[in-house]
């Protein structure tokens, strides 16, 4: 039988099927995604968790006229392959490829750039605005999971979208898990709704038996009515102003088709609760959905990861697992230390302190600025608090840093994870603003390691009495250092590393990269180049011992880090030597002032040239001028 | 009759009192405060409001070993006259006074520092959690407005809090208003609380007509029940785990007293509904509370404000009033132009385009990243938003301004309102941060007008088509040109002003302090000094040709800005120094990497030596090493 998907390359297509043909074309997106993904890894579970949901979008709105937007965008696959990128879909997040997100320059049915959680309904209210203000009939739709919801943006949406009583539809996407599992009161509200005998009742009764004349009355009768809710349980979205519908099975593709046809002749802000299984139609990933979020390559037939992390004490470790076995040592040795995330427990390797210490660590679930004023709270209270958040993810906590921690410098430790250039999840999780907006907020320490040894003995330092606010951050992924597991020592605060003398040239180096520049280095000495190296180790205090005989003894001083040259540490060094009248030229590395896409983190590190060979390109090229 | 007052210093002595007396305590601070902020302006209305909730809650839990935490702090004054600041408050908000928010440095008695909203549930949780991790029967009270629940964040915290149970009452103080009128679903969820028949009910018939111990029995038994709330209404803090309890009547001590103790007995996340009146007990406060809520001076007999904002053409306008008359000029011309602001329409003149294009203006409360991402939205589907929020609220948003705006290059315009120094409200409040951490973000143009005729023309230009993001920022107050209602021209991007050409000294100056720049210059050259001054309106993207020019002929230069030095213009000028090899000492002038406590901003900015007198000074310093 020839496969329907072969012949659908836009919605427009799509919609020309039979609603009995639905379940099939799911079924082969379903072949689609798993084939694709075994290969070319990707955000792999949340996208099977869609795929009806999004087959069922297409087919009863009107997409691109009507605005389509996805929460986060993990779970849009089956959207990117509906919508003209079906035949590029093996570029999936690599380098010059598609994105792994929806992105609005990449097509005109991404109606909004996404990747960070909860931003769904306040740009969703915006386009029904803008069609109000417009009088055209435009529907939107922004699909939000249930992790997501937990961020107060979305809170916030839904208050203004309520009140206004927008034109919008919000479909809660309820699989009960983010990345980790979902916690917090909402997700036990939305777990009672739908474990509840009515969710059954409604399913059976209401739609099967009364079928579909009567239900159409019925929901016309509920549509003029103050209590427009399907059940009672709704009323937590009914206060905020929706009238809440549900909740329905986001795997059986005819409910949905029909309940959304419905839902579309409702004028007003609604919401639709659909529930839907995360790796659905995939044993393996429905079984252990943290672990098939993303789970790299694999055997589609055995489900067999093909690069499955092996932690082998031989080999330098990952900065994550450093960090997470590190901070249970020193919650074994200071009972004050507690770990805080959000919704990173996995992804940050805080999950083993949760293991050895689980009343010392708390999952606030997606909710940076909680995360770091609940910090905040502890540490007003005598604790000491390892807040630890991604790079890009911190800046949902900028005000809360400054306003809670930072003022009234409380000893709270930021952990700054995925600190850098990402790699495949290009720039909306690129954490490379951090050491740049840290930088300008008064009483924080903001350093960055080198290598695993530095994290943990910066981890030390951090946590000794009146440290004051700290922020550590380091990369995704290994370091360089296979013995890593050595006796704490403290860092002396505002101190660099001088690693090699020199000559000729300087290179200032801060974190991960200062690996790429003793590389450089050394090659450099080989063709009788003499480079001075420093790990900077903090961007603030800077060391200004090292700044000044830098700045006496160098006309060319090169600045390597893994963050926005503008403002970050180049930057403040910049400003030291202008500041006292040093008459260096400083070459600074590090990310130019544009938003890198995706690739990987060597393709990316090599394009920005701060990479070993673009260091050294730059230490050539400067020769030239000494 | 002696005032109970005059004994009172602490809350220790406020629990010696009968209840009886709690009424009359009421009314005296009700008079000491009208009397003192009638001679030293303060936020008058907020503290009017919850003078019984203030006293009550010292009478009822021991503070300060119970934690009691105020949101936003506006509404703090009874609280810092109860416990040890009566005598001071004179200095309210004065240059090394009392601060005019509540800081853990000034009293063991402010748990935790405020200022920016919906802060004190995270905060709270975290003061809570640790008292359990403690083993201590510490008792946490978060007092939070109406207003401050609709930013994310308390629902975050609530969220958290509710999921965790913990032991701790959040009290929501209902009054409506937040500076202006509270806008939300929420707002309007309360609202139809409180005017139902239900309310009065509980007030007559459950408290009188059963009197104490019955109800302490009612209240027991449904302490043991799921259903816990006294009124199904409270439905939406039931679903995130709270048990819900009132509204009661915030102005009636007794009651407050009785209801507080009984929540002390009851273990767990709670919330008690308190309905207050924001300026209650003095008449004009009540019926105008907008224009009450930080009023300055006034004659208390008879409310005529002393210092009454005025508009005289002939003299200087305020920032605020020139933003607000051009835009709706602009909106006159452009029809896709739209106003947004987060709960500040008032405080930033938006209200004058309300008043003339009310569909074209969004209140969205207090919820600054939702601001941000509606305007995202509102820019995707075609509009031009002007966004105006405070510079020290825009760091609550300012992962959208990152993610939602400049990643996707959309038309936003950003307005950021008290820029630089902003005075008496001190540390939390100064808008220092923004050139700094806007200028690390790609795609985004930041400028900051130096006057009037410079505002309006950047607003002109902002609004042209293709602009892209584009923030323009501006200090509180007056201006310096009285007359700015001139023909719109178009500033081109990226070029800075010569004001001045000289051969000494440069000094490069950014926005309003380009002012005091200009008097120094004057002076200086009365003295034989030539300096060149240039007025860089951008510091995004910076003026190169001028930089180069500047580079090439100077060996000093000075720059100027009302912000952190950390980051911020002069530190993009070192940066081009820097990599340029040009060989200038620069001298950064403006805020020091610290937190800036509160006072006149001429104080402040006379401390921080960017005011005139201190740019002179500096003038002089360096020439004695030309």
């Amino acid at each position: 039988m020839e496969k329907l998907l072969t012949n659908i390359n836009v919605p427009e297509d799509l919609r020309k099927l039979k609603v009995e043909q639905l379940e099939q074309l799911s079924a082969e997106l379903r072949d689609f995604i798993i084939d694709k993904c075994s290969e070319n890894p990707g955000h792999f579970g949340a996208s099977l968790g869609t795929i009806e949901l999004t087959v069922a979008i297409h087919y009863v709105f009107k997409t691109p006229y009507d605005k389509l937007i996805w929460d986060v965008g993990h779970q849009a696959y089956a959207h990117k392959i509906l919508t003209g990128r079906k035949n590029t879909f093996d570029t999936n997040r690599k380098y010059n490829g598609l994105s792994g997100f929806p992105k609005m320059k990449e097509s005109e049915y991404d109606a909004f750039g996404v990747g960070h959680a909860s931003t769904s309904i306040s740009a969703g209210l915006g386009m029904a605005v803008a069609a109000r203000l417009n009088g055209e009939d435009r529907k939107v739709i922004s699909v939000i999971g249930d992790g997501s919801f937990s961020g107060g943006m979305a809170f916030e949406g839904l208050n203004n979208a309520g009140w206004q009583n927008a034109d919008m539809l919000v479909i809660l996407n309820d699989n009960n898990i983010a990345i980790d599992p979902n916690v917090g009161a909402l997700k036990k509200y939305f777990t009672n709704i739908t474990l509840s005998g009515k969710y059954n009742k409604w399913k059976r009764s209401i739609w099967n038996r009364l079928g579909e004349s009567k239900f159409r009355w019925a929901l016309k009768r509920m549509g003029n009515t103050v209590k427009s809710a399907i059940f009672s349980e709704g009323n937590l979205f009914e206060s905020l102003g929706f009238r809440y519908f549900g909740p329905i099975d986001g795997h059986d593709i005819n409910m949905l088709v029909k309940t959304l046809s419905r839902l579309k002749t409702i004028k007003g802000a609604k919401i639709l609760h659909v529930v839907t299984k995360k790796g659905k139609g995939y044993k393996p990933a429905e079984e252990n959905q943290t672990e098939w979020h993303a789970p790299g390559t694999f055997d589609k037939n055995t489900g067999k990861k093909l690069n499955a992390h092996v932690v082998d004490p031989s080999k330098p470790a990952k900065y994550q697992d450093v960090f997470g076995e590190t901070i249970v040592e020193l919650a074994r040795m200071n009972p004050k230390i507690l770990g805080i995330t959000p919704a990173m427990a996995t992804g940050c390797s805080l999950n083993i302190m949760m293991h050895n210490y689980p009343d010392r660590v708390f999952d606030v679930g997606i909710a940076e600025a909680h995360a770091v004023t609940f910090s905040a709270g502890l540490a007003a209270a005598g604790y000491m608090p390892f807040c630890n958040i991604y790079s890009s993810f911190m800046q949902r906590a900028f005000d809360s840093v400054i306003h809670d921690v930072a003022l009234q410098n409380l000893n709270v430790v930021f952990c700054l994870d995925r600190g850098g250039i990402v790699g495949e999840d290009g720039p909306t999780h690129h954490g490379v603003f951090d050491l740049a907006y840290f930088r300008l907020i008064p009483n924080i320490t903001v350093s960055a390691p080198m290598n695993e040894v530095e994290l943990r003995n910066m981890m030390y330092t951090a946590q000794l009495p009146s440290a004051g606010p700290f922020s550590i951050r380091y990369p995704r992924g290994n370091g360089f250092t296979p013995n890593w597991r050595v006796p704490f020592e403290k860092i002396p605060l505002g101190r660099g590393r001088i690693l090699k003398e020199g000559s000729d040239i300087a290179i200032l180096s801060i974190g991960h990269p200062g690996n790429f520049a003793a590389i450089a280095v050394e090659k450099a000495e080989e063709h009788g180049i003499s480079v001075m190296h420093c790990d900077m180790r903090f961007v603030k205090p800077i060391d200004k011992d090292i700044l000044h005989s830098v700045g006496k003894k160098f006309k060319h001083v090169i600045t390597v880090e893994d963050g926005t040259v503008a403002g970050g540490m180049g930057s403040a060094v910049a400003e030291f030597f202008a500041r006292h009248g040093y008459d260096c030229c400083v070459e600074m590395l590090g990310v130019p002032d544009q938003f890198i896409q995706q690739g990987t983190v060597q393709e990316l590190q090599a394009k920005c040239g701060f990479d070993a060979k673009g260091i050294y390109n730059t230490v050539l090229r400067l020769m030239q001028d000494v």
